[in-house]
């Protein structure tokens, strides 16, 4: 297990449980479906955070590279939805996106802590659950695939908590992380009714 | 002269003035700074389009490749800018985004005939450009920069005119062009007193 691996399973305070598991593998096209909306959005939240802090030389360095990443996943997915014969189609969101953004304050510079802070952890989760799914899904091409993906989560995770750090005191950063991390897996303590890779 | 750049010359309905060269050659700096601006600019544009048609299967996958392309463009102007010691900064944007967005008709389907042809005519225009900076940049590697990145602009414009012509019958998309390209030089008969691609 790499060290990037164990940092993030140490930030999450609460693991998966195993009813999430049983959802996503009962309804994999809705789950394969939900995970390229998550790749295009994770590219427009690092888009928009350059958007925002387009003066942050380090910021927008790191985030353009994660952005293309996601990008990448983005059309890799989509592969995956084209070979299935799945076709692309909107999805309700489940309610942790909104609540995770509902929990960063409005003014800066706690804006930005809280954003990179959030990225992270929404990176982090993205991790854990991949690699559930690497572990579990029946469909053994399905499921290196989603091992080939964990990795780059768990990477950008580290880049989320590196550019905290750059531009915040590492006290206010880990403790702030702290009272985010809590919030993440209380988000998440009740499985929500429709099979999402947040539900 | 490849038929992409011919067709894309034949699209703007008036051409650069020499005033605008002028005036970029004169503040090379800031045109390289708003270049930067205008590829993230770009890839939001096209990442934008594919948060509104998640299910135009045809357009994920063109803009998801314009997108990922855009971010690189990113990349290497703000190497130059480094190099050049030019820091990131803000900059306000001329007329020419808002008075090109404003003419985006509200309601679908004009909505996405005339995003595709906005932006289209906007790559098309930031050819002609990027190939009038190679042409008399004194700089001859930074001219040789962007000559490398012009031909991206008119494949950019060919997706878009493509993207048009898939949705839309061709003679409506014709008809539509037509106008847009007109108001679209119109904005551009005054020079702006900011030196900008788009001034």
């Amino acid at each position: 297990m790499s060290s990037s691996t164990l940092s993030v399973i140490n930030t999450l305070k609460q693991p998966t449980r195993w009813e999430w598991v049983e959802q996503a593998l009962a309804h994999l096209n809705i789950i394969l479906l939900d995970h390229s909306h998550c790749e295009r959005k994770a590219a427009g939240v690092a888009l928009n955070l350059m958007f925002r802090y387009p003066s942050n030389t380090q910021l927008v360095r790191q985030l353009t590279a994660i952005a293309r990443e996601e990008l990448e996943h983005f059309e890799l997915v989509n592969q995956w939805l084209e070979r299935l014969g799945i076709p692309l189609a909107p999805l309700s969101a489940p309610p942790y996106g909104g609540g995770l953004a509902a929990l960063v304050r409005r003014n800066e510079p706690e804006r930005l802590l809280d954003s990179l802070l959030v990225s992270g952890l929404i990176e982090a989760r993205s991790h854990e659950r991949l690699g559930l799914l690497a572990t579990h899904c029946p469909d053994r091409e399905l499921a290196e695939f989603y091992r080939s993906l964990m990795a780059s989560e768990a990477r950008h995770y580290g880049v989320y908590w590196v550019l905290a750090d750059t531009y915040f005191e590492r006290n206010v950063v880990k403790a702030r992380l702290e009272e985010l991390a809590i919030q993440e897996s209380e988000l998440l303590a009740t499985l929500h009714s429709e099979p999402r890779i947040h539900s």
